[in-house]
């Protein structure tokens, strides 16, 4: 039996519904500003621990909601698990991000790729999943996420973060059947892994698309929307007897609005490149947006955090239909005060666009 | 007396004036992914080296014309010479990109900055364009170029090439008065050096603002077009009895076409990610386009690099006012055979639009 929840503003936002203020999380929200973070981190030994440790992944994620008056939870966890469970042997250097021992190059590496079952090789996200959703006791929703597909192959593909991107560029341009063959499989094992979370309790989804603003628009559409769009459709869009929001987020997408919001999507993540008013008029009212303030914002004053907090809301304007966040996550060195000042301007400002 | 140039074919599509094929040069195309230029750069010991020696700027600025058939020249060297003039002690770490001694974070700092004398601190630049002009004999016209002044703005600031603008931006968001400071002592130094540089020899000119796309739309407006346009009203506009074009490019600025075309200048630059045909119908003929090639289509086989030469100009359409290039500086590791395949598919495939 499911608790109702106390706090839904989130959900209700997505999915254009009255609220009474407008709710607010935070992108990477449970991170490395965090003093309690570095502590669970430090102990943990190593970054994938702690996403394979069901008791530390909860206890990372409940961390920011002891500080601040967040409006959801998000499931500590990384992009790359799904990469990681196809044996592609994921490690993190030192100061240097993700790299896989194993990257796939050829038809013949991507032809041994299978779906991985998301309540075995995955099972340890799962279990982190139906304990927060436990120790969160109904007081705000859990949003479950995962990599889009384009973003866990240029991983695949170059075997690290890149930003020239030659190999799987060079898959697209050369073997496009090649990369189209990988961008399925992993269409297929992102929808089995999120509705396995949505099984286990999550009560949004959100696809991060980190590298789509890479593509060209022709290239955008072909080789990463058609598979986020793929994933929406196959996507459990109920949970807890209430529709289920997903949100598609693509950094430096701003140009792409229009297509993204016809996805089947229910809202939009937004950067601080695109004028939140502008995007608000150029997706009618199809979805709910989310963002968008320039995460460097939190190294100013508070008075400057209130004021950006203010023209934000004030550029969407009168209605639900935004989740205030930042265009992409908190960085490590920002004070985590200066997230207490944002989280309540954003409850107080917003409280007259809600009459 | 200068002589009359053998193929204007580059300033002539820069103004939109009628030419036999479209025009092509490529960001970079003095660089590390041609042999000839590793074995000067071995031998100069250090990239500011070649810069700081006119003969040595010179060679490797007309190496890739001896290989390829590009319509255009530019200037070798950096956009970083003007705040190493200022006395911030410009070095190369190994692999790390540029970095400064002496950054700049206080209105003391910027305060003690001056306008560096073109043909003083920077004559090196002046006589490696007055070398050049001589050698290139009335071949192909010569581009000089600047950074931007926010793009100077954040290496002064930073101390070197970021992602997240921590300290810029602080500086932008709690004193924006001084960051102002900084930004008007740059436009004057750029304007002084590009006119310098025309003085010496370029025949067009481009402000490269690699950093603009960092920033809001009203943050972009605010601290890097307004400077750009500053600098473009104050240029030198004529060079051997002909009109001399500016062009402009933002990275990452496809949402802001409008802007920059009204600033006065005439040819935007054009990253990837916006499409050719929607790019020319947004400025309509303002201004004439720059661009825009996925760098990474130079690592797909020919016949790929053809059929996308040919997608690029079939959407930019008939008539002139397309300068052929990529979207951004060509990568370290293409084959320089590739860029023949490039050079000579735009010529060949360009002239049915020029009839």
């Amino acid at each position: 039996m499911t608790l109702p929840l106390k706090n839904d503003r989130l959900l209700r936002a997505l999915l254009r519904q009255p609220v009474d203020v407008t709710p607010v999380w935070i992108m990477r929200q449970a991170g490395r500003y965090l003093p309690e973070y570095r502590e669970v981190r430090e102990k943990a030994g190593d970054f994938m621990t702690l996403c394979r440790t069901p008791e530390l992944a909860c206890e990372v994620t409940l961390q920011p909601l002891r500080r601040f008056r967040l409006d959801a939870a998000i499931l500590f966890s990384d992009i790359l698990t799904i990469p990681d469970a196809m044996g592609l042997g994921l490690y993190f250097a030192d100061g240097e991000g993700p790299r896989f021992r194993n990257p796939v190059r050829t038809a013949a590496d991507i032809g041994k790729l299978g779906v991985p079952d998301p309540e075995h090789e995955l099972k340890y996200v799962m279990d982190a999943v139906r304990l927060i959703r436990k120790e969160l006791n109904g007081g705000v929703p859990l949003i479950g996420f995962a990599g889009s597909p384009w973003t866990l192959a240029t991983y695949m593909v170059e075997g690290c973060g890149g930003t020239e991107f030659a190999c799987v560029k060079k898959l697209m341009f050369d073997e496009p059947a090649t990369l189209h063959r990988l961008l399925d499989v992993l269409a297929r094992s992102v929808t089995a892994y999120l509705n396995a979370q949505i099984a286990a309790g999550v009560q949004a989804v959100m696809v991060f698309d980190t590298w789509g603003g890479a593509l060209t628009p022709r290239d955008y559409k072909e080789f990463s929307l058609r598979y986020m769009q793929q994933i929406v459709h196959g996507l459990t869009r109920e949970a807890d007897g209430r529709k289920l929001p997903v949100i598609l987020f693509t950094k430096n997408g701003g140009q792409w609005l229009e297509g993204m919001a016809a996805s089947g999507c229910d809202a939009l993540g937004i950067d601080w490149t695109t004028d939140l008013k502008d995007a608000r008029a150029r997706v009618g009212n199809k979805v709910a947006l989310q963002g968008n303030m320039d995460p460097a914002v939190l190294y100013a004053s508070p008075e400057r955090i209130r004021a950006e907090v203010g023209t934000i809301l004030e550029g969407y304007g009168q209605g639900s239909g935004l989740v205030f966040n930042l265009g992409h996550g908190i960085h490590q060195h920002v004070d985590p005060d200066k997230v207490t000042v944002l989280v309540e301007a954003v409850h107080e400002q917003s409280r007259k666009y809600h009459s």
